[in-house]
């Protein structure tokens, strides 16, 4: 903060209030009340909540903890919230809100007006505090993302217990979250897939009532979540044999996420690792318009960096990244793989399985 | 639109943008990309969204879809979801943006910033025409909740299954997520509960390890989602027999719902519903610092009106609300129940059971 000349943060979202706070609960999925932490350059942060996360916010570590009773259609939190920062920044001093990329601000757009002129202070973008200190993971977060990998893992490699010619996809998503929560999920935030015949038309479609057939390729993408970590990957597999470009499609995926992993090394860029894997998909050409072949993951199901041409993130330790290939087989024919990572010292650490090169087939 | 001075409407939100254009995706779990939907006052909404999307969107109605190589870290989305502003709204024209209660804008304050400069149009609230436009339910759509409804209820009726003294709480939560998908669920996006001796500390909490013992009350309060909606309602559970306070407090519960639905008729006011409930549970001392008995349910887990004093929202018919009255036992010990409800000519009308004054002993 003192970098950025900020005197305080003022924090309005799931992950960066749990950052500081460790405040997790599913409450968020409610819209209708905002919550609030500000963060001073010196001192403690202070809590601004809705009285009704007043008990579970007491259970972490912040102490000072300010509620009101909301919603209040009126003043919901905002003279409360000003009172706080008023209290915590200086006159004439500068008051930082995430404003970059993959960034929001979740409050009502009133609000956050009459915020500003209640503050009396100035809000100025954050200088990108919250991204560089989420960017980079404990060894405690680490771990739990890997624990959500392994759960994802298992429930992945029972698909074959749920998953055959005749079912109808719907039921196949269905069951496969039922899987990942007997393998531990607290929760599963994210379920995405297909199955077509030779590839698939995108990526994040919910499931239809579709029934598998031979010749499709499914795939499932998941983010499962324990104690608030999220895993990120997906696995396709093939309702009988694969046809030829389908196979080597899949091979292509396998040997662009090696080289992707070979590339994810202290000192390296995210753009780097983005061509090492665009070389092997088209040769160097500049990937598709799905815009990246990975991102980073953690509180959230994707976070900055993104593997793109543009993103000259420099890798370090602790990162925890996704790396997903994608490849056109024919127009609307997509195969798409993903594997998770950390970057170490040395360089790349598998979180997940990896996958071989041969796509499993559901049938045999 | 019109009433309101408005030239067309900019919508950012996975409801508001799934209101118009039917477009059904869990993808926005994924914070980083930016969606875009402008909806001129007279003509076609256009969508302006990553390119990652533009085959979902292309199976609905929307057919003017723009699309960008999205995340691009020097212009996302912004000058070309200017550009369509441009075409639709005429110079001098007024944009209107989700600015009120529960609202927030999905997207980077800095790309916010600069889309203002560039659109050269004014932005303006958007006079509440899509809190309008999404409080009153279509038949599709309370059939949609109800649907939902059912299949929570079914899990709930199984919660003896999952349940018993001596299990952790976590291991019910998955296994009630479990029954819920077995019930038929897309997915469950909000599980909260809690289950302490005599009543709990709050309703938000996501699980503990400590197993169920004798004498503690289960809460568990569910938002599944079926084909894009919700239901919301919960359900208490005695391990072994009741204690007095707890059965008393629980009959009370039921008592406050019935007055609630037979208070929520066409003409009636959200507060007058709240102060209906009110009267049972506190003699009419105003409520607690939860805020609220209750509040609109359908794309989201929760949506207006509030029941609470300050809410003179009229009811009318279509609109889904949950009757959700709660009460402090002792200090630090609630308990809340809910039941969701819709409101026809002749009255409310159950979308759940509803439950009896008797709490089910998962004992028994």
């Amino acid at each position: 903060m003192a970098a950025a000349g900020l005197d305080a943060l003022l924090l309005t979202t799931e992950p960066e209030v749990r950052w500081v706070t460790g405040f997790l609960t599913r409450f968020w999925e409610s819209p209708t009340r905002p919550w609030f932490v500000a963060v001073p350059a010196a001192g403690d942060p202070v809590a601004v909540i809705p009285a009704i996360g007043a008990h579970l916010m007491r259970q972490g570590w912040v102490r000072d903890i300010r509620t009101w009773r909301s919603p209040d259609l009126s003043d919901d939190g905002v003279s409360l919230v000003a009172e706080a920062l008023r209290e915590v920044v200086p006159r004439g001093g500068r008051i930082g809100v995430p404003s970059g990329a993959e960034s929001h601000l979740r409050m009502p757009l009133d609000d956050w007006a009459r915020l500003k002129a209640a503050a009396e202070r100035d809000f100025v973008a954050d200088g990108a505090v919250m991204r560089r200190l989420r960017l980079v993971k404990s060894e405690a977060e680490i771990a739990k993302i890997a624990h959500a990998c392994g759960m994802a893992e298992r429930a992945f490699a029972r698909v074959g217990e749920i998953a055959r010619g005749g079912m109808a996809l719907s039921r196949v998503f269905r069951d496969f979250q039922r899987l990942c929560l007997e393998e531990g999920a607290d929760w599963v935030p994210y379920l995405a897939g297909a199955a077509k015949a030779g590839g698939y038309g995108d990526v994040i479609s919910p499931a239809t009532e579709a029934p598998l057939s031979p010749g499709d390729v499914l795939m499932l993408d998941t983010g499962l979540v324990w104690d608030g970590y999220f895993c990120d990957f997906d696995r396709n597999f093939s309702v009988g044999p694969p046809g030829q470009a389908v196979r080597e499609g899949h091979a292509r995926l396998i040997e662009a996420t090696a080289a992707g992993f070979a590339e994810a090394r202290p000192g390296r860029t995210a753009a780097e690792v983005f061509e090492a894997m665009d070389r092997v998909l088209t040769g160097g050409a500049g990937g598709s318009d799905v815009g990246r072949y990975g991102h980073g993951l953690g509180m959230q199901l994707t976070e900055w960096p993104s593997l793109m041409p543009d993103d000259a993130t420099v890798l370090v330790p602790g990162m925890v990244l996704t790396l997903e290939p994608g490849l056109e087989l024919a127009p609307g024919k997509m195969l798409v793989h993903e594997e998770n990572i950390v970057v170490r010292e040395g360089g790349a650490e598998w979180l997940t399985g990896p996958a071989g090169p041969e796509m499993a087939d559901l049938q045999r």
